[in-house]
């Protein structure tokens, strides 16, 4: 491992917004951590971080107990991966989700995920985290 | 950017491994690649070496036009991050995948994977990519 002082800063800035945004589900904290010029490219949101808090706002009007587990996370220049569990409620398989955020002049600038179902009883008896 | 020699090397095998094992799904290249131990965290892929093999001789077979369009890759460590597009035929609209691999003494030990389906007219005009 060979971080430098900014990949650190872009790894804890993420991490950061995992612990005030996305886990609570605080559209009130977005703007600490996310570009307004922000590039969505999750397929279900519509771009722009208007679109971002009204979609916090949603879920966490709708799944009050979802959780965001931090499995693993990288960070490679302005790029960082976190790989994570969404479960919406106490008991849910949830999803496995990976996320890719480019980070520029200290807040996230672009977003890219890739979300699948977790299943149970498949051909592999290894989990997928 | 701040890639140390290892990590340069990391990242070559993993796209070396998309070169001669993914993209013309030849199992005969597994293993200049991927370890006898290998750890398989998808769903979908009973564990092992030889399943591993099995399923891209299975997957040439039924999609022998298949492509796996890498889009982006990154590394930090021994972990390398490959963000990409599966297309099983001409035309096809195919799956956004992001893999994350484990790195251990020149071979890939580890896969932890994600796939989503792409779509046309959500609601983002941006692409998944």
């Amino acid at each position: 491992m060979s971080r430098t002082p900014q990949e650190k800063a872009n790894l804890a800035l993420v991490l950061g917004m995992f612990e005030h945004v996305l886990n609570p589900m605080d559209s009130s904290a977005v703007d600490r951590f996310i570009s307004p010029d922000y590039i969505q490219h999750n397929q279900s949101v519509e771009p722009g971080v208007a679109s971002l808090k009204a979609f916090l706002d949603m879920i966490k009007g709708q799944t009050p107990e979802a959780v965001h587990d931090v499995k693993r996370a990288f960070v490679d220049g302005d790029h960082v991966t976190v790989h994570y569990h969404v479960r919406r409620w106490p008991g849910d398989l949830g999803w496995a989700v990976i996320d890719i955020f480019r980070v520029e002049d200290g807040l996230i600038a672009e977003h890219w995920d890739v979300m699948q179902d977790v299943v149970e009883g498949g051909p592999n008896p290894i989990g997928p985290f």
